[in-house]
């Protein structure tokens, strides 16, 4: 009984990692299989349909893997490209926004809620739609933070990053330079009554605390990754396909990321273990899988 | 510290209390205060605006009553008007379209799924929407049923009804005339390969023996009510007002019916205890609550 095939995690880099050891705390039995496409990273700021391409080719990738359920891990992809990968592949395809939306509706009381995202993101609308289809009474203001993207991905690259849990230390992050940044990025969200903010990029968990000291301790700050994990549990669960408990998880990640040894370094910080089976992807062969023909 | 308000739950007529029974179950510290509209029931074949109109005032009757959190627990009401009742309120109003629509994409593997309603509900295309919000590669057949109400609002009338308790006396309902009007009303579900229904009316679980065996037993009935009752869990839990544990609940009905003893007798039956408390609502009274002021 059970179902030992690995959860695929799909993300635009590192970020997804977040969500992916939000799944491995959540379901210890589960394998997983992560891609992050680090080479093309970040895809913020790229035209929607340039991300939702890249989001067809990571689903042919994966298409050939045989994981049972695909997470894209990246609010950005999930925003252009989710409902292609849904109709590409005959497995469960989750986004992060909905789970999301799900748990920043649930936690405020003022219904009154935030939305910090990628400017892509922010843009799509996707966000405000997966509220207000949950709560039409729910008002919703944006905030973009594209330098909040830059600042994780530098502090990734540097040697500073060595030896630590970006998640666990919590005031790695904690700069000056941050919280200038994050006053002054979310400044579109202060001033409403909001008592809930929804981190729509899988980068800003990493920045949580200084967000929260922006906001205030009156500010409920939601995940998309716990949000996603649970919604995992729930999708295997009723589908007869948890792993069965005591499973041996196995982890593999890919990467179009040339740099393989700093990609496992950052990674380890941000998964928090150690990656050991590390595969290089190159763009190339993701690119050749899109002339490839295929239903739509 | 706990919120001991009740929750509201409000329903065209008796179908509701399929609802408010896995409350209680789910919930049991739980207090309900419960309003049907048996006298205007059934609202599936009216016009839209017509629901609407009858939402917006049972949302002004629940306004003056203190609950913490209402439950549109009626597919159509929540179809037609769920969205007004959420911008009138200042609690959460929750539907039970998206926590069905939730559970079967969860529970299908074929995805290819069916939805069980009435006209109204199924016009409204809500469902379809809900679905592919979720996932946009699941594909949906939906079956009008009315017939089915009528089958299950005569039941509730007839005196044969007297000392069963429907949800757990499976045969009752399961009659030659039932399984004919099921397997006619239930053809277009058939042969597309779905495993997976949702019982888009909350009168229909009354009938899920009968649907099972028109169905088979390959396919998962997934029924609104429990869904919807785990999804009040998650809202008053994440919002910390779940009452104290052990908390006595109390249960109070409303309806518009003059025949308050049969909604009484019929509703225990529904419900699975003795309704208590009963209140008779006179319908011109709903009226004029329609004719105050309100900021929409």
């Amino acid at each position: 009984m059970g179902d030992t095939r690995p959860i695929g995690v799909f993300d635009s880099g590192l970020g997804g990692l977040t969500v992916a050891r939000a799944i491995a705390t959540e379901l210890p039995s589960e394998s997983i299989r992560y891609f992050g496409d680090t080479e093309r990273c970040p895809y913020g700021e790229r035209p929607q349909d340039e991300v939702r391409g890249f989001v067809a080719q990571l689903a042919r990738w994966f298409d050939a893997r045989d994981v049972k359920l695909l997470v894209v891990a990246c609010n950005t992809a999930t925003a252009a490209g989710l409902s292609v990968a849904q109709r590409m592949l005959d497995i469960p395809v989750l986004g992060v926004i909905v789970p999301g939306a799900r748990a920043v509706v649930q936690a405020t009381h003022t219904r009154r809620v935030g939305v910090l995202a990628t400017k892509g993101t922010c843009d799509s609308g996707r966000y405000r739609r997966a509220i207000h289809a949950l709560d039409a009474g729910v008002r919703v203001w944006q905030a973009p933070s594209p330098r909040s993207v830059e600042i994780v991905e530098r502090a990734v690259a540097s040697p500073h990053a060595m030896g630590r849990d970006w998640m666990g230390d919590k005031d790695y992050l904690d700069t000056e330079e941050a919280l200038a940044v994050a006053a002054e990025d979310l400044a579109p969200l202060m001033g409403h009554g909001i008592d809930a903010v929804i981190l729509g990029c899988t980068h800003f968990p990493l920045l949580k605390q200084v967000y929260q000291r922006v906001l205030g301790p009156g500010v409920t700050i939601v995940s998309s990754a716990e949000e996603t994990a649970r919604e995992v549990r729930q999708y295997l669960g009723r589908a007869g396909e948890l792993a069965p408990e005591g499973h041996q998880a196995k982890y593999h990640f890919a990467t179009t990321s040339p740099e393989l040894a700093q990609f496992c370094v950052a990674g380890e910080y941000v998964f928090g273990r150690k990656l050991e089976a590390v595969e290089h992807v190159d763009v190339a062969d993701l690119e050749a899988l899109a002339s490839e023909g295929w239903p739509l």
